[in-house]
Parts: structure tokens; C-alpha cells; sequence
């Protein structure tokens, strides 16, 4: 088959590679329909995720169907078509059992699972890929949402809802503000609206995105680079600050400038894949009652955020900004990593 | 001034009364510029609440303006414009201290307070009204926020939403079946979104009421008289039944119906005003993991709403159907009274 | 191997039957070591679970060692030493996501699993046992963890903990009252201090029974009999009734007593397994802000039960009462059988 | 009276001041029969805290006699025996009705009030004091329960508790890591098992302190300044980390010590003052789904824990080591001034 693969640091390839094959009988094999690439696929190109080795097939997302399952897969059947999760889970161990499925403690040929597709193992930017544990990690999809809003589920929508909207303790009537109108940062304001929030105030630098923040749920947007940023967040709410400060950029200003907008009693929730540490003013906010969280998605909310594409509640299929062939993966790597030029949110790849 | 006052079972007058006056230090006298009427009122009419005694003023709910106020007052200055929560609340006892005002144990003239307008103390279908604990019971209404949505925060949309939304654990994804489409069962239906329900099924035996329901959050209906109306629900589900079904009618007939939809797991919120016991099937219950749930609205979320009515997430306005003056409250009466002719869900009446 | 045998309705034998064999690669076999008669073997002797079919092995409760595995058993080896749940789940289903094994969808030869040793399938009152889906049904034990403790998790102690105490609501300060001193009540009582209960309250017809709770963690016993038992339990609270009200016994009576002690804003859990309907007094408690909660365990927390007993915060194996040899079993049966004059709380057969 | 007077950095003075009187209708005037020092009067004394001005009498802790009250107060009359919280609140805005006292906005005299007592009003170390907001902010004592143990009810318990034990998420099973084992620290330690902890490790430099811990609630202690102090508590975990870290020092290296020990999907509460930024390293800690909490006591709990108290569930009156009449304030000050020399945690000053 064929398949993006990675040659290190700047160099990968849309290239022919062997099929793949069920290694466990909890394996099942996919044929992939409906892929995207993720930030994240970008900085591994860059070289900044060294676990990922030469000739490592990257992607987490995809919609595809099974074409061949191990002996102790029970949910689902060849023939099903199915969403496949950015996170791979055994389901039986302690994390997995509080639904942390991004700590599953399970071995899968690495030390513990969870991200593990394009990472630790061969990923979905391929015509085909094996996935570990399937029970816990596909879902099969109802015939009426369609490939293009699915996909927005293996990945995007439960990152900017887990670690954005609930940690972040969203609840009705709140003010949350959301630093960073990337991808991330939009998935977090659509599913805002689902804990109730009143207002959702869109922060970036950039007036293309703050003006998309707009359609994706946002009801106020604030240029973070104006000098008075901080006096219009302020000024939006009772003059406490937000309830909710979402993360969505990983650099150390954007932090601070979360830490810096949070009401007593608030939450800052970082989204951001940070690379530095950051200074915390600890002699401020140890009396301030707020709380600061992070995590990496475990997609335990993927099945109900189905429910609600399924329901059109959510317009997935919006984050879809530009379409490609499969084998035109090369340009849509291309359209992708020049986003700032492009206006691309998600690039989506169809078979 | 002018009130409407109660004189024992079928009998009421709208006719002139000694003007309040100030009683404790936390007291304030409000002019009552909007008022309703609520199916309360109409049982206490009928005589069914002896509690309430020949000579009380009826009523409620209500937004005014504060003419005057006890030297303990401290939220609220005379000339504000303010909303009149159904529940009054001392805020320092140990139900206050838990957020359940409706169970308040101070004394006012009575045995602990929580609901006592047009109950215990005279009501706001009146010109003014005497409003105790203050500080704990009235809101500040922002500008823009116009009396006809304000006056539906007095009782119904907290109702609706702590007692059936709330108390029924709604949460993101769910199917809720809301037995019962009069104000307080659409208060429910307009407010499951606060929790990201995905499918809001309205049940009744009222064709109007029904498509009513569908404009107010429902999203699929059922007339609850069919033979097969508990198959049509289950098939709106996986088969297994609703998260939550939430009871707004009153009579075992509902109730039996909710316990009879939920799901393993779920919920039954029950929000009726109930006059006779019900039978419970345990036999079938015990195994279920459900939870069955009564309660009397504490208003506690009555701020939390009104920011949602003031963003425009909330079109509370919808409810008031049929408007009148104030001193038609007797025409107001005969309207609500043959609802199902009228098809009126709330009367507003306006100085 | 010898296992006890149901044969209908009064009729059991220990009797010599086929070994059991791995029959899915999510099996385990495991050589029993400790085991014990619940409440629900009596049941099932006196024909009242019509699922259970004569030949049919009995228990759902044992310690052992593990024989052999199968193919997809990731988490346990031959040679471990491990504790049975009374539940089966397959972790992969959308219950056993929510936690809910009781009510896992997977198909063992049978419509759902959850409780099916000794009922659905051969159970633990035997040599040897299949147990399906280990991965998620079977827990490691530690060294020093005696089977007579742990043996207390298979079933009594989650029970008592899960459906009385975490349904229930429990919290720091709270009064909880539970109806029945039987071993479940025994458990709700010995575990409601892990949310910080302040007063436990034991009610029991039985003298002997409410002398043995006071040592199970019950600081005061009522005689459930006595014509004032109703104001003997108010006066142990602030006069409005308990926090908590559990009900371990399972008759209308019991049910309906916790009704009439339960505080507004408080909970009735029910833990006694019903045969019949209750009046429920809705008229009364309509008002009273209240959740009556049912449930079957699924066993979430035995894992964390397992810290306890290991950390020597339960003391768990104080339910063992009497001993005996494994092919004691009908001796066994008979002592337990005959509870009330033997004061049997639990037997313990040991191999 | 007499009263503890500060003068200005490094001086303080028992001597002579005119009585308190009413000032508001909500106030009440006690005679204080039993007080305490706080670390922080010893901040205040050092000059740290520059809200305090001279001529301040300090003290934030007490019990007493209600002598006189303003005509508003309805939860407690002359004569009354009292606790009085550290914390004043109103009770009647937005933050009070979230039970977020700490940042009551009522306007006593100053921006907001919460800690007010020996901060910005006149404090507890006098043989009276105006409480100011007193149905919000003093607690009628039992009979039974002593003042030597309502006292750490006043600041001490609550803190450890609510900031410490709830922030931190604690649940029945956890392991709990100390950093400190002060006053607040012992807190901690002795209230974490009202939410279950299985293992409760103290951290400290001071082998007196750790060796007392071990009678407060602590199963194990680590010397805070071994080389191997992390790989000591990791041990003691199942190598992951901990559940709980609680910081209850206030300088960086304990704060930066809790983020190095705790596991995935744990939580860092921060307890201690802080006066100076901290580093956190966001690089590791993005991925590991925890939570860092920050706070100032709310004193919401103390109703809660004196129940607790009176039930004998928490031994209060451990924490006075060392006993003086009232006016040897200046003595009980050098004691406590001196605490690492003579070992003191409270010292208790009667009337």
C-alpha cells in the first residue's frame, strides 16, 4: 500500500510500504477513507518528538473500514464502517478504568499506550493500518454522519472539549475566554455551548481567525496583541475576570495571560503543547482559589460527541477547510503547513 | 392599593388593600411593574392548599422597582429595578448555607420561609408588595433585559431547570423525554441544552402542546395518549431507554410513564406537584441504577440564568402568550384558567 | 472436580462435574481457594431466580489461583493469585465505559453479562471455575492480603459501598441511617466513614444483630421495632432526619422507613433486593428535594477497596464468622442457612 | 479592654483600648474566653503584610460569649457561646452564594472583606471584638465540645481541609503526600481520611515533626532532605506517584517537590502563603492530565467539621501544646514565635 512516511527531521514521503498485518488477536486492520493531519504531525517533521523514529508511517486520525479483525474482537465486525480514535486503549487497566485512556498502562511493543498512532507505531496517513486493542479504540459510525465530520471526532473536537471545556469546569452561564483560534482552540469554543457557557471570548493575534472564532461559537473576540488586551477581557465580564481561561496556543505568554484574566474561583485550563516551563505568580494566585489543569485528550467523550454530530448539534464538518485525494497528501502537507497563508483548518483527505 | 386577594375556595377580588409596609430591617417594598400567574394559584383557588388563609394576597413572581428599604439592606438600593425570586431566603441558616432556599429555616411570621408570597405572606399580584430577606431574594435587573423575559426568572425557568434539568443529571450527549409540555415542562425542554442534551423528547396528550414543544428545545415528540408511545420512545433511543425522563405533570399516570423509559443508569426527575402516593415498581427497580428525584425550586441558579436571558442564550420572553394591564388581573385569571382553550402558557400583566 | 450443584427448587448436591475449560481467548481458569455463600444462594435454592436451571454450579464469590489463560488475557498469568468480582464485564461496551458493569452489554451466552457466575454460567462453589472476560473481572492480590479479607470484596463490601454509601450520597458530617444489620448493611456501615460520616445509625429488630453493628462502625442502634423507633432516630439528628438513608433488607416496610427518616435534601439508597411493588408517598415528598437511588454493584471499586484492605482500613475479614473446609459445603450451607440462630454474618470455605 | 496591639514591624503590645461597640445591625460584640496565634500574625509582626496598619489589634481566631447584637442578627443571641471564623462574610453575594467567603464583596470598611479580623479590622487577641456580618460568620457551640477544641475550628481545621483535602480531590483509596507538617499541614493529614485515604505520607525536614505526624493521621513519614526523598514516596506508591501532593509551606522548592511526585490524573494543592513566583515545568506537566489548586480558607466547612468535633471524630484539641492565660499574650507569643525550639503547634490563651 501506500503511505506518508517519515524520513526524519524535514523529510517524509508518500511512498509504497508493506501492507499491514493482525498482530494481536485484539488487532483489527482498517482501510483508511477519511484521514487529516494535526499540528502535531507537523512538529514531528520538525524533529521535536524524538520518539518518533525514521520510517514511522505518521497520522492519528482517520475514518476507514474494517477489513479484517483478531479473534477477541467483540464491537465490531469486518465490513463496519468506523471512526478510529487518536487514542489507543486496552481497557482493563487502572487508568483505562477511570477512563484516562491517554495513561493506559497497557504494552503495545512501548512503554504504555495511548497516543501511539504515527508516534510509537504506524499511523493513519496510509491506505491501510492496523489498530492495537479495537475494541476500546473504534467506534462504529452511523450511516448518516458523514466521513467529513467523523473525522473531526478521532482527534480535535474531544481535545478542545476534555481538555478545554471540562477540565476547565465549564458550567452554565460562564464567561470563557479561549487564548489561541487555531483548530484546538475553535473545537473548545463549539463545545463550550455544551456546559451552558453565556459568553465565549475568542483571543488571537490574527484577524482572519478571530473573525472564524465568530461562526465556531464565540460571541466576542479581543486582538490579543492590542495593548489594552486585557482591560477588554476584563471589561466583558463583572470585572472579576472569566470563569474559564482555555489554553490553546503552549507558549509561556499565552499562559501567563490566562493566569492574568482567571477570576477567584476560576480555572485555567492549558490545551497547549508546551515545550518551555513557564513562571507562575504563585505570590498572586495561592489566594485567588483557582485551579489550573492539563491533560492530554483520552477520547472517553468521543462516543457522546458522535451522538451530537449525529444529531447535528455539532457542525463537525465545518473545521474542513480544504479537501484532497488521499495520494495528494504531499499537498495538502503543503496547504496545511502554510495555515497562516492558507487560512486552512483541517486539510481532509479522501480516499 | 389595588391587589388580588383570596377569599376562601372559588372566590377572589381585585380590590383596594393597605399599602405594605417596611417590618424588619431586612425588608424592602417593591412597586410591582410586571406580574403572572402561575397553575399554583389556581390550586390554591380551588382550595387545595389550606396553608393559604381567606384575605392573602396572591401571587409569586414579579419585577418591580424598590421604593424603600430596611436599614439592613445592602445588595439593593431603592430606585433599582428588580426581579422577585418565588422563594424568599434568610442566606444564613443551613439549608441557605447549602444553596436549598427553598427549605430556608428562618422565621417570618411562620415555620421556616422558602416559598411564602401569596402562601404565608402576601404575594405580588398586588401594586406592591413587602419583600423579606432581601438581600437573599431579589435581582438586579440590567437595563436590557425587559420585564416580559425577567418575569419568567421568578419561578419557572429555575424550575424547569433545577428540579427537572438539574436534579435529572442531564449531561452532554443525553436523550431527555420530558412527560408533559405545560410552561414548566418547556421551561425543562428550553433548558436541557445548559447540558449539552442531544435529543429532547416532549410527551403529551396535546396535539398544540406538542408542537409547541418542538419551537421551545424539544426535538421529537410523542403524544403520550398512543398505545404505542413508550415503543416510539424507546426506538428514539439505543433500545435501552432515555438518561432522563423528567415528570412535569402530577399524577401517578406520568410518573409510572418516566419510570417506565429510563434507562439503566438514568434518572427520573420528578417536577409535578403530586396529591396522591404512586406505586413504585421496585421489583423491577431494584436492579436498575436509577435514581428517582423530587424537589421544590430553590431559585439558587435564578442569577446564573438571567446572565444566559441577558446574553440572549435564553428567549424566556416566549412564554408570556396573552398580555394584560395590570388591573385586568381578573380577565388574566379567566385566560390562564381554560389554558388548553386558550392555549395561553403565561399571562403577563403590567402596570 | 466436586462443585455444589443446583438441581431446582430445595435441591443441592456437592457432586462430581466436568473441569471447566477455556472457551474464549478472554478466559481465565482459576483454581478456587476461598469461597462463600451469599444471601442470593438461599434465593436461588428456593427457586426464586427462574434463570438460574437445575445443574447449574452456584457462587459468585472466590479467591484463587490461576490455572491457565487465554489468548487475549493481558493482565493476569498462570500462577497469580487473584480475587473474582461477582461481575463480569468486558470493559468495552458503552456501560462498562461509564463504569457500569452490572449492566455490560457483551454476550456470554446470554442477553448482557455483569452478574453471571452462578446464574447465567457455572459459578465459584466449586474446585475450579471458568471466568470470562478477566482482564476486567479478576484483581492481583498482594501477598499479604489474607484470602478471608479479600474474599469480602468479591461482592459484600462493594455492594455495601457502591450501591448504599456512594449512591447514597455520603458525606463528610453526614448522619446516615441504615435499615438492616444483615452483611450488607454490616458493609454500608464499615464503609460509610470513607466519606467522613459522622453518625451511623444501625436499626435492626434483631438485639444481637445491632450489638454486632456497633463494632462494624455503626456509632448508635435503634430497635426498628420499637413503637417510637422513628422518634428515637430524629433525636440522634437536628430534628429534620438523617443525611442518608440506607436500606439493606428489602421489603416495603424497610423501604418505606427510610422514606420517613430522610431529611430534605437527603437520600434514600436502596440496596435490598425487592419482590414486590412500594407505595411511594409522592404527595409528601414531592417537596422535599430528595433521591431514592437503586442499584446493582458492578464492582468499580474494588480496586480501591483492595488499597483498604490492604492498608488495614477495613477490616474486612471480621464478616467471617464461621469456617470450613471446601467440600464442607453442605454443613456450610446449613450454618448459614440458618443465620439468625447461628449469628452467622459470612462462612469462609477454604481448600 | 486589654488587647493585642501591633505597632508597626517587630512591635506589638498588650495593653489597654477603648470596648468595641455595634456598628451595623448585623453586628454582634463577644467577650473572648479562648483565642490563638496564627503564622500569620507572626507575618504581620515581621512586617510582610502591609494592609495591616499600626494600632491594628491582630488575632483571627477565637470563642466566646455573644454580650450584646445588632437588630438584624437572627441566628444567635446574647448570651450565645460561639465560634467565631476567621472569615466574615455577607452571605448574600455572588461569591457567598457559591460558599466562596473568602471573596465576600460586601464592603466593610474596606474593598471586599472575607479575612478581615487582624487584618483590616480590629482581631480576636482582646478580651472583646466586633464581628461584624455575624449570622454569615460565628457558629453556636455544643455544650459538650471544649474550646481548647472549637478554636482550631476557627482557621486551622478548615484550611487544612477545605484548601487542602477537597482542592486536592481526595478520594476513598488515595495516597495523600504533606509537603510540611505544621499546624496547617497536620491539618491536612488529620482530615484526609474524611474522603477515605488509604496511605497519608508526611514530608518534612524535622524529624519531630514527622515523628508527631505519624499521631495526626500520617501512615508514613520521609525525610524531606534525604537524596532520595522522591524515590522514597514514589515506593510508597505503585511507582506512578501520588494522588494527592498537598504543599503546606509556602516556598518554592516544596511547591516544585509536589509537581515532581504526583501521578497522572493527580492533583498539587497549594496550602501554603507564597511570596514569590514559582517555576512549573508545563513542558512535562502538559501531558499528565493533573490539576494545581490554589486557595484561601472559605471556612464553608466549619459547620460540617464541628460536627465532626462533637461527634469525637476529629481529635481538635491535639493541636494546643502549650497553655497561658489571656494576658500572657506576650509569653504565648514568645512561645510560638519560638515553635521549632519548643515544639509548639497552637498554643491556647484562655480568659
Amino acid at each position: 500500500m501506500k503511505a506518508l512516511v517519515y524520513h526524519g527531521p524535514g523529510q517524509k514521503a508518500w511512498e509504497e510500504v508493506p501492507d499491514p498485518v493482525i498482530q494481536q488477536p485484539t488487532d483489527v486492520i482498517v482501510r483508511i477513507d477519511t484521514t487529516t493531519i494535526c499540528g502535531t504531525d507537523l512538529h514531528i517533521l520538525k524533529g521535536d518528538v524524538p520518539a518518533v523514529t525514521p520510517g514511522r508511517i505518521l497520522g492519528h486520525e482517520g475514518v476507514g473500514v474494517v477489513l479484517e479483525k483478531g479473534t477477541a474482537v467483540s464491537t465490531v465486525d469486518v465490513g463496519d464502517r468506523v471512526l478510529l480514535s487518536c487514542i489507543s486503549a486496552c481497557g482493563a487497566c487502572s487508568y483505562c478504568h477511570q477512563g484516562l485512556y491517554a495513561h493506559c498502562l497497557a504494552d503495545e511493543g512501548a512503554s504504555g499506550i495511548g497516543w501511539i498512532f504515527g508516534h510509537l507505531i504506524d499511523g493513519t496517513q496510509a491506505e491501510m493500518v492496523r489498530v492495537p486493542f479495537a475494541d476500546n479504540s473504534v467506534y462504529k459510525l452511523p450511516d448518516h454522519v458523514p466521513d467529513e465530520a467523523a473525522i473531526m471526532l478521532s482527534d480535535i473536537l474531544p481535545t478542545g472539549f476534555e481538555i478545554g471545556v471540562r477540565y476547565g469546569r465549564v458550567k452554565p452561564g460562564d464567561t470563557v475566554a479561549v487564548v489561541g483560534a487555531g483548530p484546538v482552540g475553535l473545537a473548545a469554543m463549539m463545545t463550550a455551548g455544551l456546559y451552558g457557557a453565556a459568553r465565549v471570548i475568542a483571543l488571537d493575534l490574527d484577524a482572519n481567525r478571530r473573525e472564524q472564532a465568530l461562526s465556531f461559537g464565540a460571541t466576542d473576540s479581543v486582538d490579543s496583541g492590542a495593548a489594552d488586551w486585557r482591560e477588554q477581557v476584563m471589561a466583558m465580564t463583572d470585572g472579576f475576570g472569566v470563569d474559564v481561561a482555555i489554553e490553546a496556543v503552549g507558549i509561556p505568554a499565552t499562559f501567563d495571560a490566562c493566569t492574568k484574566i482567571v477570576r477567584p474561583g476560576g480555572t485555567v485550563a492549558n490545551v497547549g503543547v508546551h515545550g518551555a516551563p513557564v513562571e507562575l505568580a504563585l505570590q498572586d494566585l495561592w489566594i485567588m482559589d483557582v485551579a489550573i489543569t492539563t491533560g492530554l485528550v483520552s477520547t472517553n467523550t468521543t462516543a457522546m460527541l458522535l451522538k451530537l454530530v449525529a444529531q447535528h448539534k455539532l457542525a463537525a464538518e465545518r473545521f474542513g477547510t480544504h479537501h484532497f485525494a488521499l495520494d495528494a497528501m504531499i499537498d495538502a502537507y503543503d496547504t496545511f503547513g502554510r495555515a497562516a497563508e492558507t487560512k486552512a483548518l483541517k486539510v481532509v483527505l479522501k480516499r
